[in-house]
This record gives C-alpha cells, structure tokens and sequence, in this order.
C-alpha cells in the first residue's frame, strides 16, 4: 500500500529536527535511473524546490525524490536556492547519482529558511534506511496538518503481465491545486517514455487532483511526480495504444483515491461534498461553476452546520462569472429536487437535511445551456479550519 | 444622521412579522418627486426587487424607496416579481405616488416567498408613520445579522448654500459587492440631473463600496439608490463643474463611511484591514491582487489569530492570476517591512505582530512592475463567521 508496492523503489521517512517532533524527512529511491514526469503550482511564487526539480525533470529522468515537511523553502530568495540544490547533492550521494537525478520537495511554513545541516544529515539517515518496507514512514514524514497519511497501491493488468502502482500525498490546507497539484509522488514497475509519462500524469491530474479544494488557496510548493523504474520483466510502453491506455487509467485511478483522501482530510472538516454541473455551454464554464459553489464561504459555512441553503448555492453560481440563464437552473441536494428554473420547488425540507448527512453530500447543478459537464470535491468550513489557521505558525 | 437629514424626505421603520421579531420594513419618502439614480447586482441571479426597481428607474425619477429584511425575495420566480410590484403598488398608495416611482429592496433568507399580506400591512403602517425623525427607524429595519445601524449624514459646501447627504447601509455577509453593491441608499437635499447624479454614484460606489469585501459572496439583491430631492433653494446642477465635483466627493465620502461600517460590522469581523497594492502594471491587475489577498481563507485566519504570517500573502499574490514578477514583490505590515524581492527581511517579529493589533490592519504590496494601484478593505475570518452561518435558516 505505499511507493514502495512497485518493484525497483525503496524508501524511508526519518526526523530531524525541522519540525519540533516527529518524522519529516522522505526518501524515495529508485534501484538504477526511471522514467520521470512531473506537474508543478501554477502560483507565480514558486518555492526553491520547485524551481530546482523542474530543471532537474528537463531530461524526463530521475532517480530519487527527497522531500521535507515542517519548512517550504519558499519565499527564501538566493538561498533557498542554494539549501534546495544542496538537498539534492545530499540526495545523490546517499542513493549514488548525480544531483540532476534528484527530485526536490518541501511543504510546511513560507517564508522561513531551511535548517540545512539538520536537513543534510537526516537525508544521510534517511539514505542508510532505505528499505523495500520504507513506503509507509516515508509517507508520514512528509505531512504536515494532516491527521493521516495518504498511500495507494493498486495493480494493472497488462497484456504481458501484472504491473503496479504506488503513490503518496500529503494536503489538508492551501489546498486549490488547479492546473498542478500539492505534493504527490507516484511510482511505478512498468518501463513507459518519458514524453508519454508526461502526459498520463498530466490526464490523471487534471481528473483527480485538479479537482479539490479546499480552500483556494493555491500552494507555492504543488508538486506530483511519478517515477517509473521499468523493474517489471514486461515490454516498454513506447506507443498509444492499449497498454498506455491501462497505464493512464491506472494512474487517474491512484490520483483520484489521493485525492479523495485529501479533501476528507481537509483542515477542520467534517463533511465533504462533490459539486457536479451538467447542461453549461462549455466544460471550462461548468469547471468555473463548480469552483466557485466548492469554494463559497457561505455554501461551506452551511455544509459545516448541515443547513441545505441552497439559496446560496444559487447565489454562488450567479456570481461566477459565466454567462447563463438563471431561469433555466435545476438544482439538486442528493437525490432532492430543491429548485427548478432558478426558483424553489415544493421540496420536503426533512430529506433535503438528510441530504446533507450523505457521504458525499452530492450538490448537482443543471443548467439548461448545453451539453458540457464539470465537477469538484470539496470540504466544509468549520471552527476546525480556523483553529488550525488562526495559529498556524505559533 | 440619517436620510431624513436632507431636506424633502421622511421615513419610517416598523415590524410586520416578516423576522420572528424586531422591525424589518422601511419606508423612505420625498415629499415631491427627485431625481433618482442606482447601481444594481452583477449576480446573474437577479432578485425579484432588483428587477423591479431597474425597471422603474429607467426614467431616473423616484418618489420613494421601501425595503424589507428578513426575506431576499431571490429565488422565487413570477411569484416573486408579483410580491414585488405589490410591494411598489402598496407604497405608492401610502405615498400617493404612482407605482413605478417606488424603488423595492428586499434582504434575507433567498429562495422563500415574502409573506405579502404582512408585508403590505407594514408598508400601510409605515406610511401613516413617515416623519421627519423616522431615518433611524429605517435604518433598523433593513438590517438582517448587522450589529448595528449604519448612517452617515454630511454637510456639502456649495457656491450658494450649503446640502446635505443622509444615508443608510446594511450589509454583514454575502458582502463582495464587486461593481454594483449591497444595500445603501443616500439622499440629498440637491437638485441634480438625473444622468448625472447616475455618473456621481457609480463613481462613488467604485471608490467605496465596490472595495469590501467581507466573504467574496456577491449577494443577489445588491442594490445602492440616491434620492436628490432637489428640497434647498439651490441651483440645480445641470452640468460638470464645481457644483458636479463638489457633490460626487460628498457622495463618494458618505459612500466611503458606510463601506467602513459595513466592514466593521462583517460577520464575526474582529479585525479589520486595508489591503492596498501598488506599483502594478495597471489598476485591473492591482485590484485584482487586492481582492485575492483579501478573500484568502489563510489570510483571513492569520488575520483572526493576529499571526503576521506573510508567506500566505506572498502565496495569495502568486495565484491572484497577474503576470508578476515575484522576485520584484515587496510587502510590508503596518510599517514593518516584511519580505523584500519576494523573501523574507531580517524584520522584528514583535513588531510585525503588533501591526496586526492595529486599527485598521495594514497590509501593503508593492510590486515591481508599473505605477498603477488598488485596493480594498476587508475584515478577519472568525469562529464567528461560522456560528453566524452554519446555521443562518435554523
């Protein structure tokens, strides 16, 4: 159930000292060279990690990726360059490559320096423990407001044989990943081109973990890797085709199950919620409808108390910009038809409050202006999310 | 201190059960018929009132304005518009007016029918309850989770005399009003041509209330209405000129106040800020980025909690959607500077959290870019804010 379930991977998650307890230093090596692809924060403020990993990507190669919570790296000018790059130098002699195979992340505070001694010997630590059994602690250390880790290991069937998926996230605040993502890491025994590596990542993202929020804030350190070792006895993919089809189901798959265990692991929540819009002219219109309901502080605020105020739900798609017929609007909690042509209907507000006790509670949005559909997980907004918040950094 | 401070208006403020209690009908009334100008919602769900209301104001002419809380009339289709024109029909007998004179505002619960027979015994009692001293009365009535009332009345010196401004305002949550407003409606004891107290307003309202936002959730009734009753022995102004600039700037800073209040009294606000960018490339990009940061849950909560966590504002830039330079951000707290070329300064930690005690908070962004400058005002996201609203209905 971890990144190291594919052949080829080991891992291992240490502490050293960045957060006040407990482990915050990932490992995740593969044997010899894998194919590597990578999606990174749309944020204008990228953090030093980011920078340094998506030079390192360039090649669509990597060998490790080292990863460290309690600290961003962001928002550290120079420096932070510099503290990211030497992460990788350490990184590279602890697995035995060069630093360019090396994959950098970082999540916790911005704005604060990385403690790099305290980094470098860890990473040395975390180098001496790789192990097949390492996936678990490595996923632990790289949380931060998370309650829980987030693992998936799943299997593909191939036509030559039997390949495997792993995967782990972490997420639970500043949580808006659009067009990128928080910090995934998948890997994988199947042997597939680099070019084609790319792009399933990128399908699988943009159907999984594109489509959460939590808060709208989008991070300055979102990152989803996947590695993919080829230490499976099977053909490489080198074409579309059948396998490559399996492969990018696979990994839409593992990136959905990451991505519902983020969004159920929101900071503070206590229910989560898919927003689905059918009937809008385009799907970037449904897309932008979904958003702005999930992200409406006032449809969260209700969802927190179990209130079906669908008023505002309504209230939310007229304000996101798109241009529509109001009057044509249906609105469903669950399986509640709560209004019609943008009006209420005569609904038995006692199932429309059971509605809300659903998991998921389902909140469906049809329009009546064509045929494209979007949809968006999301959680609510309780004293929880401003407890965490309020004192983040204290 | 009221709307009743210009000359030529009465008013009135009753209970006429539409809330459990208190009073929730106002009535405002020239005595003669004014020139009259207003800026609407941009929510493309459109209340009932606010169609009513564009409708009757097409020929900027207005006798009087009703205006009930308790009930948005939003959400409720023809029956909605029906209540609506017998809410202008019921004030137009107890004015003596005809009923495309009568401006209708309505605030509340969206998606529930006004009870009408109420409400048109309301707009009776109010009627036969106008009076000069009745603005306080008013400005009660149309609050719904407001603390208080806002009024503002101010003096404008003009070449031959000297008006007066009167206004009132509620607004609490659902609070991005994002160029139209909440509810606020303004007399004045000025004879104005109505084109041109149109264009004074929506200037006014661009500098003023346009700029809070409270939770990014543009309401469906948002409506600002000025009444000129054209009451003093002045010249009216018919074109631009002293007279012109002199009454829009008394408009814009009785606009200004309000928009003040209104932050003030945002849901569960403990703190109140200024967020103000500049050196953009144009204004569109400044407020834009003014806006992000404002509406930023993170923000927000740091806010709550008084922490100077400056990361997520750096954070809340990046993904405002405005083509920056990040390395070229520079961002202070109060008068502590914070972060310069988009990192942390050596800043006094002590210090930047007493510039989060200060009244208004002020975050201040300077970007590298261009001379262009925005800003908005906003308050902190508290428990408060989800007591208020995880249970708004119940």
């Amino acid at each position: 159930m971890s990144v190291t379930a594919p052949r080829g991977f080991r891992a291992a998650g240490v502490g050293c000292g960045i957060k006040p307890a407990g482990p915050d230093l990932a490992l995740v090596a593969g044997d010899s060279g894998c194919s590597a692809a990578a999606v990174f924060t749309t944020n204008r403020a990228q953090a030093a990690p980011v920078l340094v990993s998506r030079a390192h990507l360039a090649g669509a190669r990597a060998r490790a990726i080292v990863a460290n919570s309690g600290c961003a790296n962001a928002g550290t000018g120079e420096r932070g360059l510099l503290d990211a790059r030497e992460m990788a130098r350490a990184a590279a002699v602890a697995v035995g490559c060069r630093p360019e195979e090396i994959v950098v992340a970082s999540t916790g505070v911005i704005g604060v320096p990385l403690p790099i001694e305290r980094v470098r010997a860890g990473i040395a630590e975390a180098g001496a423990s790789l192990s097949r059994e390492g996936g678990e602690a490595a996923a632990r250390a790289i949380l931060t407001t998370d309650t829980r880790p987030k693992q998936v290991a799943l299997e593909l069937r191939l036509a030559d044989g039997t390949a495997t998926i792993g995967a782990m996230a972490k997420g639970s605040g500043m949580i808006a990943p659009n067009m990128a993502t928080l910090l995934a890491f998948f890997t994988t025994d199947v042997a597939i081109d680099g070019r084609l590596l790319q792009r399933a990542l990128r399908e699988a993202v943009g159907e999984s973990l594109n489509r959460i929020t939590i808060d709208g804030d989008t991070s300055t350190n979102d990152m989803a890797v996947v590695l993919a070792s080829g230490g499976l006895p099977l053909p490489a993919i080198l074409d579309e085709g059948d396998a490559f089809d399996a492969f990018r189901a696979a990994l839409t798959e593992a990136a959905r199950r990451l991505a519902a265990m983020i969004v159920r692991d929101g900071e503070g929540a206590t229910r989560v919620a898919e927003v689905r819009v059918e009937g809008a002219r385009h799907a970037g219109d449904a897309d932008r409808i979904a958003r702005t309901v999930a992200e409406s502080p006032l449809v969260k605020t209700a969802l927190a108390g179990g209130d079906p105020n669908w008023g505002r739900i309504l209230a939310a798609v007229g304000r996101a910009g798109v241009d529509l017929a109001i009057e044509r609007l249906d609105l469903f909690l669950g399986d509640v038809w709560v209004a019609e042509g943008g009006r209420a209907r005569d609904y038995d507000e006692t199932r429309a409050r059971a509605a809300l006790d659903e998991d998921p509670v389902r909140i469906r949005i049809r329009l009546g202006d064509g045929s494209a559909a979007g949809w968006i997980w999301t959680c609510d907004l309780s004293h929880g999310y401003v407890d965490i918040n309020a004192h983040y950094r204290s």
